[in-house]
């Protein structure tokens, strides 16, 4: 694994907790974590072996076939196209990359490996809560019937403190974008993924609601924020429907809501991460009636990922979309199948969210998506 | 109309908005008002062209069909029956008595009065919200199946205060009894109502938890409270099911909640007054996968009642459960149909209530409803 | 009262209802209800004494004081400015018309009349409903400091149908527009109202779903919808916040959305239509450890309209802003003070109307609002 | 360990997971796990590296200092009791005996074991979700003042099929109780450990609703139902406070619904485990206008044990509280502190089971906890 953070921390978990739940057609072994600085106590504390300084050395052991990305995106291009082309199988957190350039180099070396039976995949792990892989079961099964409008959100507040401090994430150099590729990159993926429609263009606006922070042990020291905290932005799927959305880092109370709403002819239903063992359904062919959204607790074994887990009304949390993320690539690469989302399905987001970009600097005007 | 507080203002309100809304069998014409003191006040207030201070007057007139008793329980029985004798139609508010006596003597006079074609109506008027009456229907219609076991409350918070003054409602030998009476004997016919089944016997425990409240206008003065706040009780119906009830005014937070849930073999339902327009539904025949609570919106036109009001999301009040009943008693007498809840099926929860006291002053042992 | 169709029926519940529950400084009479077609079906069912088929009848009437304008909005205008004209004050519905530039005729009368004491009010109930009264309350007090983001919706399903029939509200001549006019008028209002700013531009697409809808009476023909059915839109606020709106009859489920979400720097709001009695609040200054958003439960004295009604967790309804605005109107033309929203409001919100179908036209482009 | 059932893996998951997000005074190792069938595949699926038939093999190896008994009710006091004067700390599933004799020798043996510096702990492992923990901290720090009333149940539905399977857990000789143990006892634990108050008396009945069940795997054969599936009963605490339980496998739709609310004159806490990451609390003393319920997402680092685990508004699930248990024991321990709830503690509940049985075979009497 190469990175050491936050999602060094999710993406271990998964590895190290996947095997013991689910059976796995091939025991995944944590053997090496990579990163620059302080590696050794995080290789103690997330239950890593062996530890490196430089993710060339982790792709060039022999006695290892995955490589995990979980750095800031500016690094992902690099690292992943030169695993992939050692023949390793990556993993690689989202956004692919902190341009649709880099996205798409990305995508055309996953495509040369996977011809040759080495797998690539983009780590959209909130396709992988039981609800949200429900919801496009049922989307997919007609339950929603001819889809006539989409809505998503990803709300949080971690930026409503003017004091918050100035870090990576600030610098558009570094993070690629603000809230809208961290967590407007969710709400796109998951809208696609759930409708299995594609965006063709959009219209949005980004916006830098507080443009100065303090730098974290220089009092008094201000950076300049050259990343969006708020995105607000309509698109329109290849079919014509058309979507709403938003990303917002200054959602006052909102901590970490996702949020998917999709209405239909026959149905809608709408989702929420912030309450994700549920999934709301509105049947609407059911009696007059009896008509409501049906707030479906998705603990059953019939659910996706749950037989591995706990009994029926046991809650699953935020982590266990990683094991159950580390199940499907593992099953892909055994079976040779190509696990979803590829490197191709994330630089499709890339896209997505170059195309918001440029719409904002020209008026917000309907930008086709590039793909 | 006999009496002129809370309740006057609610049943007025019906009065005056039935005929706006239902096509009744009869208009209903408000004449007359009756109360000891302030009557004048009331009835510019209430919408009332005439006013008396002896309710005497109100059975006297031969213009005068139908009696509408809003006065505290104490006097319910000697103006109902002195209606009744008159010929009157006679609407009386719950509880329909004090004691267990006085509602029997209203109920042999209901009956003898019905036989003449006279009614008599208990006004348990949460039998009027359109998500009870759906939850009725519903269970009637086989929805939750077998009936596996019930659970009621009436949750209110007004006592938690300590320095709450000290009125009517405080003294057993005018109000009957306290929560047990007051919102008790709603949770109870509400259980009964809906499920289509009786009580045969009890077991609780009723607390007075403060017991002395001061006395309005007298600085310093603390009248002792005798009736309860608190009442929590099993009972068992006659089919062997059990339900559980907890009346009380100290659930802090808590301002109206009766609380309605019935679980069968086939489904379940769920209400709650603090959420009047939604029932929810459980139905446990549905693929496992999709089960779940439905929140039915009952605001539908093919929702009872609904049609007569507004369109489909336009949500109802408290009050709208007051013209409902005038729908349903004028219809009653026009039709010579009586009208439910009947003075017999006020008088039955009379003797619940008092089963309920005598189990509490016997150790809460179980004990058979006389009836 | 002009117009008898379904605000007929809520506007006459309100001026039968407000003087039982208010103390108004005047108790407005029921007169005269004017209608084309079955006047005196309706004279009859709403509760209205004299009836007549031209409007002008009504404003040549010395004894009527007050008009208040129920038709659908291609009349407001000409009946609106004369009615002022003749020195009636005019309580006229929403959208106050179908162009900007009717209801700029509509203002300039408004305001001439002001001068002499005549008053105009537009019928934007929805600021008459506790919760969002509170919500302004709570806004202006403080409660959620510096707002950085709006988001305001309002959904229905009603169009879901594609049977649903071709009515007067399919048709731009006779509607003004679709859901974008009925009902994200509602919307905007709502957003400006409790936040206290307004709007200087938008960026938006409108779209009508379904084309085509069949004629009620003539089977196999079919009506050429010319309305709108979805409005997606962002709007910039005077001060450069940002603001998120939509206007669907196309979302499944939801029958009566209006949701209104304010975010500031102290905390924040939350309102839903389909929620009436609760606001929720947020607030960001107490401990962390007890933030959450605290359900307010808009029913105690203390809150606005509130103490009129019934005691604390008894819940209001639809039709009780139609009271609570005769309540405002007839107090502001006692004692004449302009009651609000004026017509110069419901004209100022036209021109949001107007800029945001600019903006669709012409590529969804930020578009300043013309006022 | 001893035990590889549903808890075997819950606690399995809690050793493996604390140390990797916990700074622990120790790290505990995973070595050796118990069973009589099947033990070879549970270890390789759970992560047990060696593996036993006889737990007494456990007890006699010296290299083993802790163990974790998930076996059922009927065999832990006498593992319990030789580990422990083994010298072994051991961490006990609840309930902690299938009778409160065999409850009382092992808190017996515990307070020997502490003697000399070894700990046991009863495995309430409900007290370890973070939202329980606040409600318990908010309690103790006065947040819900002089405490009222109290509310708890635990609700589930499993047995609402007729054909649910006959076992160990339909047989009173094996599980001890049914409901009334199994879940029954989360309840009386959670509500005395969130309000620090003892039960003195209790007046219950506990019923069995369906008597017979289908033997698996001998088609036709039905063996009889000893345990009880629905507990219904009331409490008094010493200081004279009344509570109200119930306990149901007959809750259909309710699928974990272990539910507490603490009432008082100073506010309210609710907390329902369906629901784990919040928890709902009133506070009376706020201005009247903004009373409600906050509904606080438990996942701030101020929050018990959060700060271990994710980002705020990143939600943990059931296992969560297992991973936290072994935090919480293995630091008592370490610091040599005895771990809550004790073994005392888990026979006080014990007692309170007991005495609820025998309050229900005498017509639900009121009937004094013997401790």
């Amino acid at each position: 694994m190469i990175g050491h953070g936050f999602m060094g921390a999710a993406h271990s978990q998964g590895w190290r907790t996947a095997p013991r739940f689910f059976d796995l057609p091939a025991e995944p072994v944590m053997q090496l974590i990579v990163g620059r600085t302080g590696i050794e106590a995080s290789a103690d504390k997330l239950g890593w072996p062996e530890t490196a300084t430089d993710w060339r050395e982790a792709i060039a052991r022999d006695d290892i076939d995955i490589i995990d990305i979980v750095t800031p995106g500016d690094s992902h291009a690099e690292i992943a196209i030169a695993a992939l082309e050692a023949g390793k199988h990556v993993l690689c957190e989202k956004p692919l990359a902190n341009t649709a350039e880099e996205a798409d180099a990305m995508a055309s070396a996953a495509e040369r490996a996977a011809a040759k039976g080495v797998f690539a995949m983009t780590g959209f792990t909130y396709r992988r809560v039981p609800a949200t892989a429900l919801a496009r079961d049922m989307v997919a099964a007609g339950k929603v019937g001819a889809i006539h409008s989409v809505r998503a959100s990803y709300l949080q507040d971690w930026l409503t403190d003017p004091e918050a401090p100035y870090t990576w994430r600030s610098q558009k150099e570094l993070a690629g974008s603000g809230a809208l590729g961290d967590i407007g990159a969710h709400a796109i993926d998951l809208a696609q993924f759930v409708t299995g429609m594609r965006l063709a263009s959009v219209s949005g606006t980004i916006e830098t609601i507080t443009k100065k922070r303090p730098i974290p042990g220089k009092p008094g020291e201000y950076g300049d924020v050259t990343v969006d905290d708020l995105a607000l932005f309509s698109g329109r799927f290849e079919n014509g429907v058309l979507a709403q959305f938003e990303a917002s880092r200054f959602s006052t109370g909102r901590k970490n809501a996702l949020r998917l709403e999709v209405s239909g002819d026959r149905g809608a239903i709408a989702f929420d991460l912030e309450d994700l063992n549920f999934l709301e359904y509105y049947d609407a062919t059911a009696p007059v009636e009896q008509q409501g959204f049906t707030r479906i607790m998705v603990t059953e074994p019939q659910h996706p990922y749950v037989a591995a887990w706990w009994p029926a009304g046991h809650m699953l949390g935020y982590e266990h979309g990683f094991s159950n993320q580390v199940r499907d690539f593992v099953t892909g690469i055994v079976e040779s199948v190509q696990p979803t989302p590829s490197f191709a399905d994330g630089a499709q987001v890339q896209h997505v969210l170059s195309a918001i970009e440029s719409s904002s600097s020209n008026g917000s005007a309907w930008t086709v998506i590039d793909q």
